[in-house]
Formats: C-alpha cells, sequence, structure tokens
C-alpha cells in the first residue's frame, strides 16, 4: 500500500503537450485522480491528461453545484459553494485515510487563482501534500500570441476585469504590463479603461488562447464587444528595449 | 533539411521534472541549442535539459559580456549590452539562414522577464517563430512553499525589490497577492517596505525555490538581511476563504 498522499497537480492550459514530466509521473502514481467540472460538462483539466491516465485508475468527478439561480454574491451562494468543497475535501480526506494517493489536477498552475486551492487549504493542514506547478493560462496566451510581456524592472500585474471602471482605469495606468482576466461581458468597460488609461493601443485580445482555434487581435481593431468568460487581454511592458 | 524555424523554449524554474513534453519535442527537433550563461559558468537552463539533449546536437552557449567594471545604468553597459544581443541575434541568423531549427532554451517562461525576449525581437519579425510556454520560477517557488497565492478576484502584482522604498511600500499596499523579484541586497529596504504597508507578516522567503536544497521561511523570523540575487518574497491574497 502506499503512503496516503494529495498532490495538486498543474496540467497546463490546455495544449496536452504543456504538461510536465512532473505532472505525468505524479498521474502514475495516483490511485485516485480527482477533477472538477461543470454539471453536465467533461472537466478540462481531465480532458489535457486523458491519454496519461493509468487504465482502471479511479476517478473522482468533483461537479459545482448548479447555483445559477442564486447571485454570486449572495449568502446562499457562498453557503452552496462552501458546503460543495467541504464536501469534496471529505471525500478526498476518505480516500487519504484509506492510505492511498489522490492527485488533483487543476488547469494552468493550482495554486494561481485556481479551484484546487479550496481543497489544500482544507486537506493540506492534515495530509501529507505535493505541489506540482504547472504553466498557466497567461503564459499559454502570450506564448500563443508571441508577445513579450515582461522584462527587467517592469511591474507586472494580473487584474481581474470584474473591478470597477475607475479601479480598472488607474491601475492599468500605474504599471507596466498587465494581463486582464475574466473579460466577458466586462469588455466594455475594460475597452474604456484602457482608453482612458492609454493603453488601448497595445492591447491585445486572446481568446482560447492555448487551443488549436486560438483568436488573437489587438483589441483596438476588434469590432465588437463579444467575448468570452475566459478571454484575456495583454497589455505588454518592456518600452525601453535596448 | 528540416525548415528553418526559432523555438523559444521554457524549461521551467529548475527542477528538471517541470519541464514540457512540448520543450522535450523541441529539444529533439532542433539542430541547434542555443543558451545564455555567464563567462565561466554552466547555462542553469542547459543543466536543466542535459538528460534530453540529442546526441550531436549543435549547441551555441551565449555567454553574456563580462560587465562589471560598468555601472549597470551606464551608456557603456547598454550598449555592450546590445552589442551582445545583436551578435546573439546575429549568429543565430546564421544558423536560420542555413535552414535550420534553433532553440533557445530559457529559465522558466521565455517571454517572462527572461533574455530570451532580447532574441525574439531582433528574430522573430524575420523568421517563423514559436514559442514554448514554461513553469516559471515564481509558480515554482509559491508552490515548493504550499502557499496558495491568488484566487478570485484578486490583483496580483509582480515588483522588482529595486523600486524605490516610498514605491515598494505604496505597491505592497495596494494589491492583494505579490511576488517581489531580484531580492538580493535590497532585502533591507523591502523589510522596512513590507513593515510599513502591513504585509510583513503574512510575506514568505523563498530561496533557490524548485531545488533540492530549497529555502522558505516566513521573513518575519528570517533573523538576518542576508539573501542572493534570485530569493524572492511571496505575500499570498485571498483574504476571504469560503
Amino acid at each position: 500500500m502506499s503512503a496516503a498522499k494529495l498532490l495538486g497537480v498543474g496540467v497546463g492550459p490546455g495544449d496536452p503537450e504543456l504538461i510536465t514530466l512532473k505532472a505525468m509521473r505524479a498521474l502514475g502514481e495516483a490511485d485516485v485522480v480527482a477533477h472538477f467540472a461543470k454539471a453536465g460538462n467533461a472537466s478540462h483539466s481531465r480532458v489535457i491528461v486523458a491519454r496519461h491516465l493509468r487504465p482502471g485508475v479511479t476517478e473522482l468527478p468533483l461537479y459545482y453545484p448548479v447555483t445559477t439561480e442564486l447571485p454570486s454574491c449572495s449568502d446562499g451562494y457562498r453557503d452552496s459553494i462552501r458546503d460543495f468543497y467541504d464536501g469534496a475535501a471529505a471525500t478526498i480526506a476518505a480516500h487519504l485515510e484509506a492510505g492511498r494517493v489522490v492527485a488533483v489536477i487543476a488547469e494552468g498552475d493550482p495554486l494561481f487563482y485556481g479551484s484546487y486551492m479550496h481543497l489544500h487549504t482544507r486537506l493540506a493542514p492534515r495530509y501529507p501534500t505535493e505541489i506540482v506547478a504547472g504553466v498557466t493560462g497567461m503564459s499559454g496566451c502570450w506564448s500563443a500570441a508571441g508577445v513579450p510581456i515582461a522584462q527587467g524592472n517592469d511591474v507586472f500585474t494580473v487584474l481581474p476585469a470584474t473591478l470597477p471602471e475607475a479601479e480598472l482605469e488607474r491601475r492599468l495606468a500605474d504599471t507596466d504590463a498587465v494581463v486582464v482576466m475574466k473579460v466577458g461581458r466586462h469588455l466594455p468597460k475594460l475597452r474604456r479603461a484602457l482608453e482612458r488609461s492609454g493603453r488601448l493601443p497595445h492591447a491585445i485580445y486572446v481568446e482560447r488562447g492555448t487551443m488549436a482555434d486560438a483568436k488573437m487581435i489587438p483589441l483596438a481593431t476588434k469590432p465588437d464587444d463579444e467575448a468570452p468568460y475566459f478571454a484575456i487581454v495583454l497589455v505588454p511592458g518592456w518600452e525601453e528595449r535596448p
């Protein structure tokens, strides 16, 4: 019997080749492979690693609760999400108590804006835990777009597009390099904030960054404000190129 | 003969297992593997990939000019560095003109604070170029330390410790999650800025993050202000954990 261990395994931004040797070894070692998914959908992280799953490995899909009827800032939503993570952690804890190695696979990097973090805070204090760092979604995007993002003494900032417009504008003007995440329906507001902060001419819009059908265009030339939730906008730094 | 191509290949933060399948394929495909190093030192990126180099592949070490006699802000230093990158790009261009595939290996991610970027800006406009994203040094560090760094609507910032003290203090107070790079001799100043911005109690000092001899301690308990240039300090965000 292997010694119980929790593994938080980054599987990269989407391109199945952007998985690390360490992640593959973790998948080979795991008795149980857990993955988050929306109910009714395939887990993105599972799709990425499908070819590397050990035959016969126990899979543990963790389906987010369907909470579209609740506003995401409400107590009801928060309670529902907390109960979901508590339950998922309890299920994994039972496997760990039975001496199993449980790998939770995570798109991108496990500790950078990932759902795995909710399990980590609940379980890492109680069980031996290892993290396998992964290539982040944003690295995947600027690499696919061929955009040098930050250099030398640049300040680099990740901003959620959910911020209020004035706050976005202030922060866009106050950094060298920026990645704006969760663009989706916030694109009109983000475009205005980029315009007013003087950053629009260098902003690059990226959709499905590491997929075969990736779309990358200067935001200033994008004719509409339609964007999926996971679209991102890059504004490169490194103004003084020697 | 293969078609000429420039590959910027991220090889991850140091742990040889944190290389991706895509990077390994790029190394297998390359006629020439180029790597940056300090004169008299082994290239870190070459050490990381040593076991994956194709026997007989042409290696092209690119040695940074020895410029310790010049202050790094001087025109002389800038000219010397620019000449070095111009020369390196010309050498690589000659290989590309001869129809070869040239892989430039880069620690971490090639377009995130990496030397490869200087070759990219010189060569990518003229030759077919592909980037292989890599696991960044900072991901390697927070993963080794098991520190969930940012979540949800957190603002995440990378700061160079070279910034003036007041600027560091202001920016540390104005973000949720922070990675401070290039700590080295700036640690006393950084410690004061963390203290005054109220972030010191949560700051974690990481040295040689993805090496076997990694050192991670709460900065508040670190008894001295000695730090190598590549040490980093993490201040996690995600205050509201559901």
